[in-house]
């Protein structure tokens, strides 16, 4: 961690002014119980600051996009939130008009529980997808959550477990830094493990050409972030846009981008730092840049462990890739090796094949030259690379070496194309048994549904 | 089988001229025997006519290309052959200058060996990438071949073993049909089962908007096709180039493009059928219609085993996707579809999962509108549909009617987008664990690298 950023506790109730909760309402209806919590997970959380803040958001580019997504794309308009509801274990998606309904009737439940003000709730959902959202359960879920919230480490980890679905542990962290000479506190928490490949816009359409979202790509995952900063909502919004580019999609698992994927932050203020505003980029001073580092810090974090909690997944690898003729061509020869199936389970299988690698290179959208490629490894973060191929021929590595350098859980797989300045990082996993055995399910089980 | 043609055994020697051999001789160096076959799997196969050839070919569009397939690219020009040598064990990919002076003399030692003109004779390889090929063994090897090159059934088993790679069976057929009152024979063998995505064209280069090839898609998939047929090379190449746009090219196992992917097709003339040929497309006559359906016929029916028998393949789904604005966009659907690791694994679960066809849909680059897409089930062939979705709505089928429909080891799966005329085939297979167990390898065993 920089050293300017200090680790600290609280997660998503860090800041100040922040309150979490997390309850069993049993949204899958699995009987054990209703707006209680007996033992199963807990599957609805709540959210809220104690005044209103400055929202942004970040969402799905898949067309096929959930009731909530449209409903907090509605809301960015205003700039201006100050609760997130959010259930696990149906996603409300494909559910059409009553979906609709719904989600913005979980949004009116959460106003009143909360007292808040008409239009000032989010929400997110994730779970099976085309299914309709018991409502009697989630009206007794959220009474329920607006009764337990509290600022303490167990209410934010009890609101990161209500948000799981196939993830086996919550992912939460929260940091502080100084913000024009006050403390300011940063935290989040975040889901996903499955269709995992966020793409993910401002609006939810598709850009056209927005680094590290190329048309056509493909989780549900899902990132709350809250702050005591100061902060001015469209300036809030464009720190979110560059930290989620160098973040949550920068990273897949499966490849399969969700309906659902969704990140909000809300930005409260009371930290009572000069309120960063700007009118045009270039306006843009010091403390925006140490309020967007330290955003883009925590969304990494969150999202490198959504790829370590993947499904099924053995080995995190972090491809670094240089050379490309352009930026858009260095993201499609990254994402071309990370979905690989037999690249994927090359890495399962600690195989440093670099055949595979070279041949999800060559079929790539990016343009390549076999006798201009390298191929190396390193630890993380290292810039000691164990080069297997340098220039389209085997280096004079041996087999054991280059099997030593595959072998930890955790490596980076550097390639270099030598063509122009285009680069891109990628946090990528393996493809187990596990995945397969997880996601082909249980045909008596319709739960299985993802999304 | 239409009525029009007659399935004949010999597969690759059955059409009149035509003579076949597959040898053993240690091109993995496993260190079992060298030029004999002590019941090793063979690993190099001869094909020859006994006269001169028009010849067509397609060929891998990866930027990655094995040094045989840009031997065969620069030989079309020609449009004549007589012969080819095949090897399964070694690729000879990323070789460099050595790999293309390999891949000229194997053709250089056939052409000796069988006694036919210099530049007479065609290569093909498969098996390992980024190793050179083991000249000594593959000059034993030739030789072998070409003293025991027959037409029986056995020579052509033999030849179709030889250029298995992780084939569990051989994969060969042959067909008779009249072309202008002439008894025609057309017979082929092919290999394949993982690294399937063929995206082939004419010279290896990526079309701007060929159908069914895509840019940037992603086998090694070898078909080496014979027959009788008196047509001129540049009717072949149309007639090939039409034929693997409907069959190879419609086919993926685990959406790899391998740097080895080609189609040859000798037509040596002898069954004294008036040559077809023609100066304009509009000239085509019935005559060139009955040999194109033909060579197609032999093309699928080849380009399903290969599915069929592809690495763990537990089910095999035929995608038939109609209402698209355009058949690019068609065809981006349902690579988007049989390409997803959730939709594979669901189909490997036998579930009936229409939520993550749909988001797969979502994410493509086809335009997609959730309230109008339409998803079914069906057997092979059949146009009685049990939809699942009706206008982005589940119907009144049942899961259990469902899960019976996505039981069987091989279904269609109909998608409509419900927006226009464009629409695509593609045939698919599911996501194993088996899949995952055989290409994580062995990493004391390189000899796993693909191509």
């Amino acid at each position: 961690m920089p050293k300017t950023f200090t680790s600290v506790p609280g997660a998503v109730v860090a800041a100040r002014g922040f309150r979490a909760a997390g309850v069993f309402c049993d949204i899958k209806r699995l009987g054990t119980g209703k707006g209680s919590n007996k033992g199963a997970k807990r599957d609805l959380a709540l959210l809220v600051s104690e005044v209103p803040c400055s929202a942004a958001g970040m969402f799905t580019t898949n067309q096929i996009c959930a009731a909530p997504v449209k409903v907090c794309v509605s809301r960015m308009a205003k700039g201006m939130a100050q609760a997130v509801v959010i259930n696990s274990g149906n996603a409300n998606a494909c559910t059409g008009k009553q979906g609709m309904k719904d989600a913005l009737a979980m949004t009116r439940l959460a106003e009143q529980a909360l007292a808040i003000s008409e239009g000032y709730a989010l929400v997110g959902s994730t779970g099976r997808i085309g299914v309709l959202m018991p409502m009697e359960n989630v009206t007794q879920g959220i009474q329920a959550a607006a009764i337990e919230l509290g600022s303490t480490e167990a209410h934010a980890a009890q609101a990161a477990e209500a948000i799981m679905t196939s993830d086996s542990r919550s992912k939460s962290l929260a940091i502080e830094f100084k913000l024009g000479g006050k403390n300011v506190r940063l935290g989040g928490m975040c889901k996903g493990a499955g269709m995992i490949q966020p793409g993910m816009s401002a609006n939810g359409a598709r850009p056209a050409a927005l680094p590290g979202i190329p048309p056509g790509l493909h989780a549900t995952m899902l990132g709350f972030i809250t702050t005591d900063a100061a902060i001015e909502a469209r300036t809030l919004q464009m720190a979110l846009r560059e930290a989620v580019a160098n973040s949550f999609n920068r990273i897949t698992v499966d490849g399969d981008m969700s309906t659902n994927d969704t990140v909000l932050v809300l930005a409260n203020g009371l930290a009572g730092n000069t309120p960063i505003k700007q009118l045009a980029k270039s306006e843009l001073g010091r403390n925006y840049k140490a309020f967007q580092a330290a955003l883009q810090h925590v969304c990494l974090e969150l999202a490198k462990m959504i790829v370590r909690d993947g499904e099924g997944v053995h080995r995190v690898v972090t491809l670094r890739l240089s050379g490309a003729r352009d930026t858009a061509e260095a993201d499609a020869a990254v994402r071309s090796i990370a979905n690989s199936a037999l690249v994927k389970t090359s890495w399962h299988g600690g195989d440093p094949n670099w055949g595979r690698i070279i041949d999800a290179l060559g079929y790539s959208s990016a343009y390549v030259e076999e006798a201009k490629v390298d191929i190396g490894y390193s630890t993380p973060g290292s810039r000691q690379v164990l080069w297997s191929l340098k220039r389209g021929q085997p280096t004079s590595a041996t087999f054991a070496e280059l099997c030593a350098a595959a072998a930890p859980s955790e490596f980076d797989l550097h390639v270099r194309l030598n063509l122009g300045k285009g680069s891109a990082v990628l946090y990528a996993a393996d493809l187990t048994e596990a995945y397969v055995e997880y996601n082909k399910g249980d045909v008596g089980d319709p739960t299985t549904l993802g999304g």
